[in-house]
């Protein structure tokens, strides 16, 4: 049956046999793997290669293909068995599942062209699908459609429910949610089961059209597609599954999930043997180009003066207003605390490259991914202390090679009174520990515009963290700043001491710089606001000519910028390691002036003359 | 008025207007606050306290009491001057909003005797108080009711939809969520402004009992709670209300968040001046006794043969369902992976301490932190990785100053072919990243079992790493392994090198040691399993003695043990600092056999010899 072309012909059920006994011989190659979770799901998938999906395998960048995302990440052995079967792989390379080397990774990623996002962290899929869904009807303004598979399992999560909301308000009707309820989770049933009606009221609320069917049914199926096609909203299809569908050993049975199928033979028997039915997936029609929003055009940065006293939250919203005007790809996203972020000013400049997430951040990184998927540059911002809510989400943009601009405001203690619950204090160490990440941590305006614009092109995810209150600008407009890189501050031949700060903290170092120079302490100062990657060059010198440095950092101890400097002496760094003494923020603060804060937190200028002093002592 | 028993009287109007008028008094004392926020949710709060709470202000640790939780915490001068009506706190504590050393902090926190779990990340207090309410049903056997005061932007959170789904599944008819939609956010209007329809039509979707009110009518409120009172099922009650209601110049503005009224004495005139009515909040009958599952015993943990190979995750559930047997404290909660994690062994031992949350993370760390309020002592366990999707809600219980277990199984690459998406490779710096946290990750099967056992006392959050894979016993059953402690697992006079490792890579760094051993370099080995708090003097001894460090661990760079070592000497260490180098993970890994990972990241033992001789060479 070589080459058969089964668009054309009735035998999609043969294909959904063909991609059951590819997921099971695939699996049992590696030792490991979902047979029975891409079982349940594969008569959903023949349908939609065969009938509904609109991609061209050779041309994965065409923008007006289609996408398909596979949410249940685990069902990878299917989404392998599907490109073999649309002829983008080869029999060979499906078999190598799972083995060192091999694009057909446990759960699909980015490394394949054909796959927009990684997944494996459940509930993730659906969000991301929004988020391109998003970027072809506002931004993009192309007619392609987004398909999700979704486990049953995973609509548990909460992000799942951003999402339906996000999709619903929008009108997202070119997102499909195809959910395989195949009733088994990984320890045994969900909980809900085959009550699919339960989820479809759930979705009906949140504004879907919703579709229950049979899963196994190829009419229902392709009937569903149709309806979906056709719906003027985000559409749910709810399919009735068994998991492990086509073998009776496995169907329907707990204890199946996440592992080779005993007899594979025998299953492969029962499902008719090994075919090789192709599927000519169906291209898309070419039609208008991507939307674009004018031209670009030189940028011109907001300029401070120095000696002015400018929050960084000020200035990166007047930069990434400034750099939207000369990008047309750049897109703003907000959780609903713009006003504060100062997002806003992108907002007000930008209104149809702006999206309002509110208050939901997996969903906004999502969204951000998803557009980015598409080639725009998103920024999204929101409290440092929220980007937490959102932890997994970047976890796995990363692991999907994302780029992403994350910015993070009211960094630390020196809110002030807010208290605890808003301040971003673990943030540093959250964002070092994201492969690839760059964090960048700027002292003033201008430097801020800077790194605003330096972000925009860096291939990985990079987090910018803004501070809430006034600081003085201490850079002149125009200073180039760039990752990786550092400013020496204060810096004589003499140099007793060397203070490393970032952010506001880098005032209060020079503030203690003078005030030891008072009393004949010569201290280098160097501000330190490319966290990640650390200008590794300037630390070492620094401990060359003074031997002792004293960090000092609005973070807790754990992760932030005095760790960043330690570790440059654990890089295979010749010669005497420096004395070091790390100061950051020990015990959890309450209400207070910033001041206050910064004082009862042992991170002024005082606690870094004292660091010194004692240092000196030794 | 002072002291008259409003709740026997009618003047609830009288008291929302007091309540609003001491709102605004300690915002404008302390220049900040959400006075705005508070005025909407006045009348619901005044009717609450009057007629419908059962509490022993005298009394904090009633068993009996009802719990009230600000989910929207930020309006605090709301809850404090419920606090003073109630006679609880003084007029001049009220006054002393968000100043240095107050407990009145700009977000409540458990400071504050009658506070449960701090708030200020929105959408938390719903899910802490499904955690409370589980604990009322299904652990304490009492009829207490739960509380929460929600924000409307809020219910834009995935964690309010995880809440709703977890207690609307358990029938949890002993909350109510009670929802101010005031229709204005941070920011502008909410995505569904005053259509209370459409949070009701989502909540009935989860199978809550829903009621639309005006919340500025005490009749229609008054009603609502009786009602919720009899209902069957949880109850949400969503009260149309005004934000800033009450005052003229700032009803239902937009620009009016979350900042002191322009004139404070103007407003508090056209509410009718500053007042002192007295709120006698009924206490709880005293009913029975909390339930108790049985009599404390002996704990038996399971013994492993020195020379066998298990998963410290097996070592996990064994030892979890020991301590339930010996403690009827010990609750666990798993995220629908527990068949991996081996949370299962308890959920078998001890059903009715048993949680299913399904995949829903924050949910469980949330139910976990309520249980924790009512005494309970939980264990939440899901993959380290997922853990991740939890961090805000990990990061509040810190600042709730909440004892939490938490359990990351699958750590690392040495899991394997399942590839990045399941790996914890960030786990240990975020978990280190957060305040007063205890990080542990064992080696070997009865290190395991001592651990979990020495968690249960921890006054904190404790965070214990497990890994998937067979890994050798090296310790004797009963041997004691304390929180803040070490092994020196190889070491002599002569040693030129230390290699600390901890959890799979202690047995990489043994064998490197065999090795090395065998060339005549004498190397020290560190088991340093506890992460934080790291035996520094252990660490200390062996930098003065071999002057020459290699950390080896699978995790990131950033954050792990490496800088947990480093931070040893940035710590006011004296002498000369050893030279250290630092093994992790640099590459983001795919699919591969555990071993084929540990090599191909760089720290399996033929790595750490390299490194070893590298350092040697110097």
């Amino acid at each position: 049956m070589t080459g058969q072309n089964v668009s054309q012909a009735v035998h999609i059920g043969e294909l959904g046999d063909q991609l059951r006994v590819d997921a099971i011989r695939c699996s049992a190659a590696s030792g490991s793997g979902h047979p029975t979770s891409s079982m349940s799901a594969a008569d959903l998938m023949a349908t939609l290669f065969t009938r509904h999906l609109r991609y061209d395998f050779d041309d994965p960048s065409n923008p007006h293909n289609d996408h398909l995302i596979f949410s249940k990440g685990h069902a990878s052995p299917l989404l392998y068995a599907l490109y073999k079967a649309a002829g983008a792989i080869t029999d060979e390379e499906l078999l190598s599942f799972r083995t060192l080397g091999s694009r057909m990774e446990g759960h699909p990623t980015p490394r394949l062209p054909w796959v927009d996002v990684a997944t494996g962290s459940l509930g993730q899929g659906l969000p991301f699908g929004v988020g391109i869904a998003l970027a072809g009807k506002l931004l993009d303004r192309l007619p392609y459609r987004v398909w999700v598979l979704c486990g049953d399992s995973e609509l548990a999560e909460g992000s799942i429910w951003e999402a339906c909301e996000h999709a619903g308000y929008e009108k997202l009707a070119n997102l499909v949610a195809i959910v395989d309820v195949n009733r088994l989770g990984q320890r045994g049933p969900t909980r809900h089961g085959w009550d699919t009606g339960a989820y479809a009221r759930r979705m009906q609320a949140f504004d879907w059209n919703t579709i229950e069917i049979d899963g196994h049914d190829i009419d229902q199926i392709d009937s569903a597609y149709a309806a979906a096609a056709a719906s003027d909203r985000p559409t749910a299809i709810l399919a009735r599954t068994t998991k492990g569908a086509g073998v009776e050993a496995v169907a329907d049975r707990e204890e199946q999930h996440g592992k080779p199928l005993a007899d594979a033979d025998d299953a492969i028997d029962e499902l008719g043997g090994v075919r090789n039915v192709r599927i000519d997936v169906r291209p898309p029609a070419n039609e208008t180009e991507p939307y674009q929003f004018g031209e670009p055009s030189p940028l011109r940065l907001s300029e401070y003066k120095v000696g002015d006293s400018v929050a960084t939250r000020n200035a990166f919203g007047e930069a990434l207003a400034a750099l939207g005007a000369a990008r047309p790809d750049v897109v703003g996203l907000d959780a609903e605390v713009g006003d504060s972020t100062r997002m806003q000013k992108f907002a007000d400049a930008h209104p149809e490259r702006f999206f309002q997430c509110y208050i939901a951040e997996q969903q906004m990184i999502a969204a951000a991914v998803g557009m980015g998927v598409r080639g725009w540059t998103p920024y999204a911002a929101t409290f440092a202390a929220f980007l937490t809510r959102a932890y997994d989400f970047v976890r796995m943009a990363a692991v999907s090679g994302a780029e992403l601009r994350l910015v993070g405001s009211h960094a630390g203690v020196a809110i002030g009174q807010d208290g605890p619950s808003q301040m971003g204090l673990e943030d540093l160490a959250a964002f070092r520990a994201v492969h690839r990440s760059v964090v960048l941590y700027p002292c003033d305006a201008n430097q801020t515009a800077a790194l605003v614009a330096a972000m925009a092109d860096y291939p990985g995810i990079a987090y910018l963290r803004t501070s809430r209150g006034d600081t003085p600008v201490i850079y002149g407009p125009g200073e180039e700043f760039s990752i990786a890189g550092s400013r020496v501050l204060r810096s004589s031949a003499q140099d007793d001491v060397t203070i490393i700060a970032a952010g506001v903290t880098v005032h209060e170092a020079l503030t203690a710089a003078d005030q030891l120079g008072q009393d004949g302490i010569s201290a280098r100062v160097i501000d330190l606001y490319s966290v990640k990657p650390v200008d590794a060059q300037t630390v070492r010198d620094a401990a060359r000519d003074t031997g002792r440095i004293v960090t000092v950092e609005d973070h807790w101890p754990q992760g932030g910028v005095g760790d960043a400097v330690l570790d440059v002496f654990a890089q295979g760094a010749e010669g005497p390691m420096p004395q070091v003494l790390k100061l950051a923020v020990h015990g959890m603060p309450a209400s207070a002036t910033p001041e206050e804060q910064l004082r009862t937190a042992g991170i002024d200028h005082q606690a870094v003359t004292e660091a010194v002093r004692s240092l000196l002592r030794r």
